[in-house]
């Protein structure tokens, strides 16, 4: 095994998540997926799994998972839920648990998520909560997943009241990102998954923001561009779980354009045909570079790049994007302050000084947030 | 504040449960729950509180912990669910997390369990996973949960597959065990929670077993001998809980007696009219005791000895006297077969050499607890 940048496509890559006696690897390749039955079989030897995914992710590469715990000697009960947002719920999260209750996994056996990100954060926090907590693998299918959501321990479902409002920290014990799974991704939930590689450069790696913008095509063609950025994401997202791993500080760096994204997502219903969480982050993140540069915070010309690049690679920048519209300012506003991230009453949003250098802003004035909302959800894109 | 064992009814006791920066304290005595609204507003200044409570609990102490968390400076919101088992299910964890969030609770309010373990165990859960952890402050009012189920940091709901199988490992900010409130339990429910202090004499300290035997009826009184009893019995937890937070190892051995008990109140549908936890765990200790002897590991004079204080102090020792009875040996193996204390299939139980003499046993046979059962379950009480 490889570590390091020179590694190209084919080979693995591995990244350590530092987390104590918690810490563990994350996999990162063609193939990878392969190993997932000798992996399962070092933890918990003769035992069971609980491989949980949906219908989709089922007929892509679900075989592939099972022929590969069974060979390694495991005993495997599938459970395949409908792809979608929808899943994360009370509901689904009760039919998960009840379900790998059913097949009597005990606290040593595992459970493997094997999905996008609606799987992970679903089947993490089942493991999380079933038998007050049984280990899990992440075999993160979507790109999304491999650089955002597998990594760092959030797991979760979504309330009426807002997106990911109950959960735990809980992490696994591995994450098998195999980067060969993504060529048959479509082409809209690719991009949705390379917004949050973006965010990772304009938080605060400049260079690698510049290296998107050159590369992004490899990405998603699936040159070795592609290990390179799942690795690089993984690494900034391992590098600022290990120092803040329940989101006391630091950690909210990475919620760069979730704030006004998540907003945006609840807005449009959670409508994937109008808006996906990728898309959100991504108008999210140009809107958090506006905002910066209105405030005076951020040169215009940064806020002008990050728009660009994202636009280039397919993505929206601009609330003008969404079909059908994002409402109105008031809901904006109203949505926001639902955000778990809020802390008594004040709004906290994660600006820019610049591409690459992010920050938490605490108490944001209702009024800035108003009077940027008004100009910004009102212009042409 | 007074440690130890010279203090008397009417002044406090403080056992600190030793877990690193999850370390907090347990507040013993008479009057303690008025001191509620100063411990949260230390906690959480200015902050909101959501008390999860039940309709019986209510009543009887609701206004006291309002009062004394307004006078402090909090703003209250009450969630007040049906008194009972029942309660500790999906649908009641969904009410209580939808409720809190419907209320505005954020990361740094608090959440406060006032009642007993049903009302702790549900609402320390949702406090675990509402925004993935709120911090909650426990205020147990039965014996069982000032004893047992406050302290240590298991929490969670029922299954239909068994009880206490969806949960979290999830400690308090602090407990506030008031013995006052105690006056006015039902004298069945008091004996119950008995059944626990019993309990910590039998695992390791046969001396306080002896106290038991000698001074019951002061603790049942209300006397000085209540505040040792619930000390002892808290700081006997709170020493297994340090060594063994998730209970990988030793903290299996509070588990005394409840093997046969959790599959006793399993066969008899969770029914409180026959059968409450303390009662279920009476029996089931006073059989680990005869299954030890019938194994020759402990002496029979030791399992009639359990026995005889259990009847004296008006607590059931024997299947027969369950109203109803608990059905078939093989009803009560299949039902500790789905005990979450399993391992691969093999049984775990906690057996004893004698009093005070308590010890993990595994791979116990099958064949083993079935002659056992044979014997037992059909024996006159």
């Amino acid at each position: 095994m490889q570590q390091g940048e020179a590694a190209g496509a084919g080979q693995e890559r591995v990244i350590r998540v530092a987390l104590g006696e918690r810490s563990y690897d994350i996999r990162i390749g063609r193939g990878v997926i392969d190993g997932l039955g000798a992996a399962a079989a070092r933890l918990a030897p003769g035992g069971a799994v609980a491989v949980v995914t949906d219908r989709n992710v089922a007929a892509a590469a679900g075989a592939r998972a099972r022929d590969s715990l069974r060979a390694a000697g495991m005993r495997v009960t599938e459970v395949v839920l409908e792809p979608g947002e929808g899943t994360k719920s009370w509901a689904g999260l009760q039919r998960v648990v009840e379900a790998m209750l059913a097949a009597k996994i005990e606290r040593g056996d595992l459970v493997v998520a094997l999905g996008g990100g609606v799987i992970g954060d679903l089947a993490g926090f089942a493991a999380a909560i079933l038998r007050r907590g049984v280990r899990f693998i992440q075999v993160p299918t979507s790109l999304l997943a491999q650089v955002d959501s597998s990594v760092g321990g959030k797991t979760g479902i979504n309330s009426p009241h807002g997106k990911n409002l109950v959960g735990a920290f809980y992490q696994p014990s591995l994450v098998l990102a195999d980067t060969g799974v993504l060529d048959s991704l479509p082409e809209r939930e690719f991009r949705a998954g390379y917004a949050e590689v973006v965010k990772y450069g304009l938080i605060d790696q400049p260079e690698f923001f510049a290296w998107c913008e050159a590369n992004w095509r490899g990405v998603r063609e699936g040159t070795g561009a592609r290990e390179h950025a799942v690795a690089v994401s993984c690494a900034a997202k391992a590098a600022v779980v290990a120092r803040d791993e329940t989101e006391t500080g630091d950690r909210a760096l990475l919620n760069l354009g979730h704030t006004f994204g998540h907003a945006l997502e609840r807005l449009t219903g959670y409508d994937p045909r109008r808006l996906v969480h990728g898309e959100g982050v991504a108008i999210g993140m140009a809107q958090a570079f506006r905002f910066s540069a209105k405030l005076g915070l951020c040169p215009p010309e940064d806020a002008r790049r990050v728009e660009r690049h994202l636009t280039e690679a397919g993505l929206p920048a601009h609330v003008s994007r969404i079909p059908g519209g994002a409402g109105s300012v008031d809901g904006m506003l109203e949505a926001m302050a639902q955000d778990k991230k809020v802390t008594r009453g004040a709004l906290t949003f994660i600006l820019a000084r610049g591409i690459g250098r992010s920050f938490i802003a605490k108490n944001v004035s209702r009024d800035d947030v108003r009077a940027f909302l008004e100009e910004d959800m009102r212009a042409p894109a």
